[in-house]
Order: structure tokens, then sequence, then C-alpha cells
């Protein structure tokens, strides 16, 4: 798509959005709404400030990431209005906006000051944000049912935030390349974060999440959080975990490369990616996201027995005694938007065999998840399992030889469409 | 030194630290004091959380930087106790403390919660640590002076401290001759940030401080925030204000460069790094601190008169017309340790010519503070004075020339000594 196509198609998203937040203000009896973009805070007990990134609903209508103390205000039947902070000082550096259409929809005024805007008579006004940064303004804070309201505006993606995910798996997928040739250079885990950051062009700080890279038994812990300086002496496996932001959107995205001569776990990524495949092409309209992780849990059994790690079990029977759950114990997915965890996904607590699950929803067109299911050898879920009855089931010396490759994901971004899917990490690989 | 020897050291530091502890308490009415290290709060209206680094007391003990949900009992006349948290959690990992001497002289307990710890017959005990942590704690929380009391322990540096600082500092300026050579391929201010990281083995989110890294015009910007990814056409000057951490310990390092065929502007890179070498003599006991910087001013008005860009005027007059303070608007230093803008050095608030300083104490043996002087071309500050009295004195023509090179800043971080001062940036330059 064009640059000019993608920008007309956020004039269309914000013309929606206007009519979203208009009959939702309406709904909860206001009208208007100030949203504070937020601002990092300090350390405590320093000067030093986190990284800031942004608050969803401000994403949701700017896609400007980063952007601190700004206000954006929204009222019925007007113009909405963002201050932007440009404070003179030399401190800092102001980032200036590019000329883009938006700025045709949304009148922009400049702010020297942190503080919210005083308003000329805007009727009643709800004012959310982080607390922190709304107290001194004298106006009703994060009504709840206003809030959740806002979230459910965020489920039905637009053309262009559809499009925006796109690009941000697009740019990710370079990094994840990448990364891949970094693992088979023999590099570290730092080195392969470098790599990628050098290949998308984004910093740490500004990373949709925390990049996972987990080489070897590394691979094994979910949110692996560290970057090992020294490569292993033999590089079994790479699981990286890692996303780009565009335009405020997020891409996450989950790759495992098996190192050489690692043939059964080669063989188990590979079985782990048709049966991923498949689950992508599950989603649609009116399926129930919860069959989809039922599905995953079924796939997976049936990928134990045909590698030949667990024996003498039907597949139903794999499940049913929870061995699918010691292999794969966290959820399917979740939505993706702004926010990576995006918001809305649990109108009603996931299922009692899927604790972990974030979404718990019936899919319909607009919506955007992701499809990660996994395989893992994490040595404080498998020995309850290896001493357990069913441990006679589990070929330990199969189950060794692979412990030390930790695990695999792996992760596309699907949107629901009318008739079915778009797959949008994989619909640019060619 | 080998490392037998810091270890050795460290065993003395936590002898005195007890001991400067024990007085504290006693002065404040205490018989025990507990530390919460802390953890990474949520992002507003996220399930993100942001990257932690530490609370400066429990640094100051530990230095275990990045460990969260940790707590620290001192009491007077007993061993410390160290709770650290180690949840058998598959979602992420925990990172094994290496063995070394200091775990004889302070007790490691594991614990499942990142819960405090009930406390065993600890006496009248105050709790010290973001209050959002320590909210569920009976127990007086961060009282005042008992907290600027224990700020105070951290203004005389122990051997051993001095020693980290002095490898933090030894470990940057690896990371500065990669920058420096990112810089002369040409490379972005993103590229360079990666090289300094590849150099020094930190990553990004462990930095002590935001790296700042600006080329050219940016060079201008105090705390620049940004990294642009595309290389300037014409790559004038390089500013990068960086550190890392050493056993909690940070350095500050800042280093300008000139371009080539910049022999204007490498003119006044060298003679600021002169002027900053006789500032970084200066330090020493009994010397004000608050001298050192006024005469960093009279030292950057003779630079200024010498490099003909002010012309007419004595160097007392350039000073009290305040063209100094337009060319070098921020304080000399402050002092550094387990925080970069480490605790404890405003007794007094700074003078009215010198409003951003951080540190106005006389030194001491045992204080490190950060000798860094600048001289930036900073429009917001040059406009005002060429449209004023003293424009007829700054040389237009030499001025616009050097715009584009953004400024200058070197910065050094010096430990005062029993007869003088200790530098340890340069102490292992040779």
């Amino acid at each position: 798509m064009p640059e000019d196509a993608l920008l007309s198609l956020q004039l269309d998203h914000l013309k929606e959005l206007q009519s979203r937040y208009e009959s939702v203000l309406a709904d909860n009896g206001f009208d208007s709404l100030l949203i504070a973009s937020g601002a990092a805070p300090y350390r405590h007990g320093d000067d030093q400030r986190w990284h800031f990134q942004g608050y969803g609903p401000f994403l949701h209508w700017t896609g400007l990431a980063g952007r601190e103390n700004c206000w954006l205000l929204i009222r019925s039947g007007h113009k909405p209005v963002l201050w932007l902070y440009e404070p003179v000082d030399f401190w800092h550096a102001n980032q200036a906006l590019p000329e883009e259409p938006w700025q045709a929809f949304i009148e922009l005024r400049s702010n020297q000051s942190p503080d919210a805007p005083v308003l000329d008579d805007p009727g009643h006004v709800a004012v959310i944000g982080d607390p922190a940064l709304i107290d001194g303004v004298a106006r009703e804070h994060n009504p709840e049912d206003l809030l959740a309201a806002l979230d459910e505006t965020r489920v039905h993606k637009t053309a262009y935030e559809i499009e925006c995910l796109a690009r941000a798996n697009a740019l990710a997928l370079v990094g994840h390349r990448a990364a891949r040739d970094a693992f088979a250079n023999g590099e570290s885990e730092f080195s392969i974060s470098l790599a990628y950051q050098q290949a998308t062009g984004q910093r740490e700080a500004d990373a949709p999440y925390h990049s996972i890279i987990g080489l070897n038994e590394h691979a094994g812990t979910l949110h692996y959080q560290y970057y090992d300086t020294r490569p292993p002496g033999h590089p079994r496996s790479l699981l990286i975990d890692a996303g780009v932001r565009f335009r405020g959107y997020c891409s996450d995205i989950t790759r495992t490369t098996a190192g050489p001569g690692e043939s059964h776990f080669a063989a188990l990524v590979h079985g782990l990616e048709r049966l991923q495949l498949r689950l992508c092409e599950m989603v649609a309209p009116g399926v129930d996201y919860v069959d989809i992780h039922r599905k995953s849990h079924q796939g997976i059994a049936a990928l134990l027995s045909a590698s030949g790690l667990v024996t003498g079990l039907t597949d139903e029977d794999i499940v049913e005694q929870g061995i699918t759950r010691a292999f794969f114990p966290h959820g399917i997915g979740h939505f993706l938007g702004v926010q990576v965890h995006d918001v809305a996904g649990k109108p009603t607590p996931p299922p009692e065999d899927a604790p972990f699950l974030r979404l718990t929803r019936t899919l319909e067109p607009g919506m955007v998840v992701t499809i990660e299911p996994g395989l893992y050898f994490i040595p404080s879920l498998l020995e309850p399992l290896l001493a357990g009855e069913v441990g006679r089931h589990i070929n330990r010396e199969r189950l060794n030889s692979l412990r030390g490759c930790g695990g695999i994901r792996i992760e596309d971004n699907v949107a629901v469409t009318e008739t079915g899917n778009r797959n949008l990490t994989r619909d640019r690989q060619g």
C-alpha cells in the first residue's frame, strides 16, 4: 500500500473513532473527554526516569508513541484538539511532527507547560490517564464504566489499524531474519539483540515489549528477561519473541530455529509450525478463541506422540492427563493493537483448563489476535509429571536429549476478516 | 587491582556500612531497618512494565542492580539478612548469585513471595523503599530524618566503592572508543549507540542513565534523548555522554569529537579539554565545589576570547554580562555513586549564578564528583544575547560557522583523596 493510501485510511480511522467516542460519551453522560498522554515516572528515590511509551487511548487516536505531557480533547460535534507539549527547553529536544493529512481532522495547539490545558466551555468532561498526572485537574477522573466502553472501541480494528499492524509485522520480520543470521554465526543473545535492533532501526527502549531472546535452555523460560553476553559453546536453539511499533501499532512475532545437527529438535520445530499454521487457519468470524486454544492442545498431543516423546497413550489421554499443559503452559494468544496485550480480551474469565489465556471472546471481523503455540522442556513442570502416574509414558531418553534446546514457540499476528482471516505476519513473506 | 583484592575491599566496605548504619539507627531511635529493593511499576493502563534498576540504599549494601522484590534487614549488633526473591516461576529466570566472600557477612535467605518477610523480634523497625511496595508492611515508613541521614552515609565512598567506580570508568571508555570509531566511519546516532552497547556488553536498559549521543546540532541539546537512524550528510561533531554500571556503581563520561575538516571546532574542543583538566586538578579536600563551577566560567570566558567568538571584552566582563552562561548553562557536575546523580549534594541550595548546580558542598576525602564543563551553541540562549547590549561583542560569522557543530562537553569522574584527587576516568588511559 502506498504511503498516500495509508494516510487516507487514517482519516477514515479518525472519523470512525469520532463516531465511536461520541456514542460512548453519550451513553455515559459526558459531553467531552480529555485524554492525558502521560509521562514517564521517576525511579523511586532517584532523579532518573523510565522510558515512556504511551497510554492506550491516546495512541488509539494519534499513534504518537513516546510523546509525553500531551492532552487530547474529544468533544461531541467538535473537532478534536491536540495540545503538544513543546517547551522552550535547552535540556531536551522537541521532535517536530511531520505534516500529515490527519492534522486537518485534529486541531493542533502548542503547550509550553506539561499541565492540562484550560478548557473553553467543554460541558461535562471526563479526564482519563495516569492518576499521578491528572490529579490536579478538577474533573471526573477515570470513570470505570467509561474506561471499559472506551476499551471496547479498540476491539474492532479499522482498515488503517490493520495496515499499521501489517507494516509493524513486515518491519519486525527484517529483524527476525537478522537475528537468525546472527544465531547462525554463533553470536550471543546480547549480540543477537543488537542485530535485531540494527535491522529494525528500533532501539530497545522503544520496543513494544521486552524482546525475548533465548539460546538453548533459556528458550524454555517463557519471558526470559536477560541477554547473555557470551555465546554458548554449542548453540542448539534460538527462540526470539520480538516486535516493533509502526505509528503506535505493535507486532508480536516469535520464531524458533534449531542449531546445526539438531535433527530431532528441528523436526519438532517443523511439526509445531505446521500445527501453528493450522491454528491460524481456524481464525474466522464466529469461532470461539478458547476453541483454538483447546485445539492447540490436541495438536501438541499429536506432536508429542509422533515425535516419540510420549508413548502408549491416545492423543485425548495425553491432553486429559495434563501432559500437554506441562509442555505448553501458556495461552494460545491475545488481542494485539497499540498495546501488545491489547485491552478488552477477557469480558469473561478464562476457563479452568486455560488459566493464563488472555482472550476468551468469540472472534469477529476486525479483531487482531496472536496465535502462538509452544512446546517447552521446563524442569519445574516436567519433574512432577515424570514422578507421577503418567511418567512411564514419557520417553526420558528422548526428552533428556531435547532438554538443552529449551523450547519452541511460533507466533503470528492474524486479523479476522469478513470471511476468514489475514495472516499479517506471513502475507509479505511471499 | 586483582579480583580477590576487590572482593576483600568489599568486606571492609560492608563493615564500614554496618558501623555507619548502626549510628544512624541509634541517632534516630530505631533498632533495625528493612530496605525494599523495589520493583518496576507497570505502565499506566498496560500490563507491560518498565525496566528495573534499583533503590540507592539497597545498591549501597549489595550492588545488585536489577534485583526486584528483595528485602535487606540491617540490625544493630546482628548480621544483615538479605531475602532474595526466587520464585518457582516458569515465566521468568532467576539469576543465580555467584558465590562471593560478602555472603559470609550477609546472611542469604530465599523468598518465594515478593512480599516483605516476617521479622523475628527486630525491635523498633523502620522500612524504607517505594511506598507502593512497602504499603502493606505495618512499620514506620520512610522517616524523613532517617532517610536524610542514610543519604549522608553515601557521601564518603569507601575504597571498595572508589575501585568499583574506577572499573565502571574503564569499561565505559572501551565503549567511548567504539563510539568514536563508529562516528569516524560515518555511522548514525543509532548505530553509534549500538556500537557503544556492543563494546561495553551493556544493554540500553541497564545503562545507569540514558546515553546521550548527538551528532552535529543535536550535540547542543543537553539531554538529547533521541537517536537518529540516518547519519547526517556531513558529520561535523559527536557528543557522547554515556556510562556503565559495575557492581551497581555508575560511570558518567562525556567526550566530544570534531569531524574531519572542522579545525575551528577541533581547536575549541581542545581548549575546553585543557580547561577541563585544570578544573579536575582543582579537586581537593577543602575546596568549595561552587568555586570550581565559577572557575569554569572564567575558563570558558578565556576560551571564548581566545577563539575569537567574543571580542572587545575582558574575561571578567564576559562572565559578568552573562555571556558564559549562555554558552554553558548547566552546572559543573555532581556526586557520583550507585546513582548517577548521587544523593546529598545540596544541603544548601545552589547560588543564584548557578541555578542548575547539583552539588554545593566543600570537598572532603572520599567524595566522588564529575567535572563536566561545556560550551554549546543553543539558539534559545544565544538569540537574546545577540539581540541585546553585548551582541556587538559576539563574532557572528565565527559563531554561525560553528552552530552546526552543536556543542562540546568533556566529563571525567574524579575522587577526592587525602591530599588531592584521583581522576578515575584518566588513570587507566596511560
